[in-house]
């Protein structure tokens, strides 16, 4: 369709909404990409640009001048063009930001990028419906009116004094509902949820999620408001946070998708492939240690990679449980307490396990009852030691300001895999007496 | 402090928010608990009650009256209201409806009962400002002053006709920049997003979160608007849905959290504990098949677990990306395709570490080159093999509509960790010759 330009395709893509046209875009090629975002005015491709994979705007955009860029940047949000703004390359960042018509607009930009990308400062918008607290309720719809015209959503009013510093809000609800002679001073609400600039994104979303805020206002170090933050970035905050946790448990350590190249997607797996098969190789130097007791007892050795497979299980299982509750703020209480109730989970579980053991190795590989026992006893000592590192570790990591998604998945699969298979063949060594 | 009751408590709780109250008395006891509910007025507690945990609301519940729990619902929006008449047991919610005092309420309840929990309709509330189109805009003011007392948050306002057909939307932002004397026939928004009841509550957090919507109608069969669903009800889903696949590829099958009771986390961990233990004895049965071999060429068994460990990984990486791709809706194109690509990146993976493998096998466990060789290929086959297990299992699974995400974490690690072993040794079979 898109080989001959024409009009045609100016009216088939204007009723598309511009997430969709967005999603067609980073299927073609470059060529076509630019020659869409060209075809289309700037109040459409602007939005357009904001739903881009990072890797597909950034070569439209190196495909366009510093002029239309400066003019895509001033029909977005302080919050969006900030962030296209701190992707282009450092020589271009300042012909952009002179290029754009709206001052006001730029000023705004060029302070959004002061701010850590990690912080609320750096996910904050500066659109937002203020009033000063000493004037009328007349006076203040009149400014609303002016403000609304360049915010996207009002959500709420917020109520500044004559310094800046924020002071309360005003539903828009109230104002529907009330009349119109007030002083603002005597009917704002002085109680307002609000975050530091300074504030971890996921921290924003945490307060925002829990209070069911729709819209947080962030105030500076010295109570000014300086910006807003908005559900619709929160919720991208919630969706990518999720993603990288889940990424990082299966071993994949940066933010890759499944269309990404293949030299993307070997550049993310191969560190934790690497971590695991010096695992591996940890657990060979262990089994070589004890080759000569394995050719006195060789049904030991067919066991391996059943206490491997469930050392790695219940470490992953203890961590995940851990990970999960520490990001949600849910674990309370002593790190003793919580270690003495996983050891006590991983001694029931052991049990268990070991249980259903004792019955299939008997009648299913004709052990010995001596080889039995020692091989239970061994597996319930691997579950409780590799439940009691899935907790410890997180926990750990935690304490240290370490993100402790980190723990889960390959991590603690090689660790509790080469612990495991060290306390197998020691427990076997004291019972079996080779 | 809940020793002795006076109206000190009372006042200290006033000035803190729901949430929090919520989260302090998921600590307390029972009695303590319902004593705390009762001690506040409903317009707070029945907030409270729907921030509790789950088994800490149902035993409070279990201590109230119909009559105090149907004081509790009048004062909640339908959709919150009709979540805890869903979890109350049979005989009681028809007392608790009939004790409703507000009709209204109780039939929008009962209507929002009907609907499967898993659906746009189980999350909807009732509670909406919708206009008619033929209404002009003075009477629709009017109207929504009277429809906004009982919504908490406005959003959009929705234009039905005659029959209640959702035909469009009015912004609130238009409302306060338009003069008031015209019909809302001729100033409408006519295109407006949607979703059906029947519409999965994944569906519709993909679709807000693409569009960046706040609120969302929702209509019936015959598209008559029934209700909305507003994004914080969305952040809600968004983290639940992430919370499962992070638990699910951890092997935990419930939706369990760190503190609760032993017997809870060990039913949710104990199934993939089983799978993973007769994954174990699998790769003990095909080991024994090989136990003459082993005698002959000892140093094979040294690399069962680096077999075992690289299969296992390799897998849930392949897979992790392929659920989250599928999730997403960022897979596209045929399977063969996606199939193709992980066979490359698997081949290309296997052999870097079959390389590093070679090195390390021949200077650290001296092994011949016939036996490196051979132990290398297997390498590289079984990584090729875990990679496309790994994609086919879930892109198989989601075309049967089954969740992929089950297919991570323990039940790939398992199937993984005993076909490798069983190429690990097929191949040196072929290359030794035993």
């Amino acid at each position: 369709i898109e080989t001959k330009n024409n009009s045609a395709l100016l009216s088939l893509l204007e009723d598309i909404h511009y997430a969709d046209i967005a999603e067609i875009i980073n299927e073609l090629n470059e060529d076509e990409a630019t020659y869409i975002i060209k075809l289309l005015n700037s109040d459409k491709t602007s939005d357009i640009l904001t739903e881009l994979d990072d890797d597909v705007r950034e070569s439209i955009l190196g495909n366009l001048s510093a002029k239309e860029i400066a003019k895509e940047l001033d029909e977005l949000d302080t919050d969006d063009a900030a962030d296209i703004v701190g992707e282009l390359p450092k020589e271009m960042v300042q012909q952009v930001i002179s290029k754009l018509e709206d001052r006001e607009h730029a000023k705004d930009i060029v302070d959004l990028l002061r701010f850590d990308e990690n912080s609320a400062g750096g996910l904050m918008a500066k659109e937002l419906v203020k009033v000063n607290e000493n004037w009328n309720v007349l006076t203040c719809v009149k400014e609303m009116r002016v403000q609304a015209e360049n915010v996207t959503r009002v959500h709420s009013i917020y109520v500044v004094d004559d310094e800046g510093k924020l002071k309360g809000r005003l539903s828009l609800k109230d104002l529907l509902t009330t009349s119109t002679k007030t002083h603002i001073k005597d009917v704002y609400i002085s109680k307002v949820d609000h975050v530091n600039v300074n504030e971890k994104p996921e921290e924003v979303a945490r307060i925002m999620s829990k209070y069911d805020l729709e819209a947080i206002p962030v105030i500076d170090e010295i109570g000014r408001l300086v910006g807003r933050i908005t559900i619709d970035d929160i919720v991208d905050v919630i969706r990518e946070e999720a993603e990288k946790d889940y990424q990082m448990a299966a071993g994949i350590s940066k933010d890759v998708e499944a269309d990404d190249s293949i030299w993307e997607l070997t550049k993310a797996r191969w560190p934790w492939l690497l971590i695991g098969m010096m695992g591996g190789l940890g657990a060979a130097s262990i089994i070589s240690g004890f080759q000569e007791a394995l050719t006195k007892f060789p049904v030991l050795l067919i066991f391996i990679p059943l206490m491997q497979a469930t050392a790695g299980n219940v470490g992953v299982q203890s961590s995940a449980i851990v990970v999960q509750g520490l990001a949600n703020d849910t674990i309370k209480g002593a790190i003793w307490g919580r270690l003495g109730k996983e050891l006590l989970l991983g001694l029931v579980n052991g049990l268990a396990l070991a249980f259903v053991f004792l019955i299939i190795s008997h009648f299913g590989f004709k052990t010995t009852y001596l080889e039995s026992i020692a091989i239970g006893i061994a597996l319930v000592t691997v579950v409780v030691n590799a439940a009691v590192i899935g907790t410890f570790i997180p926990i750990f990591l935690n304490k240290r300001g370490i993100d402790p998604a980190i723990a889960t998945g390959p991590f603690i699969t090689t660790s509790n895999d080469v612990l495991g298979i060290l306390i197998y063949f020691s427990i076997a060594k004291v019972f079996l007496g080779f």
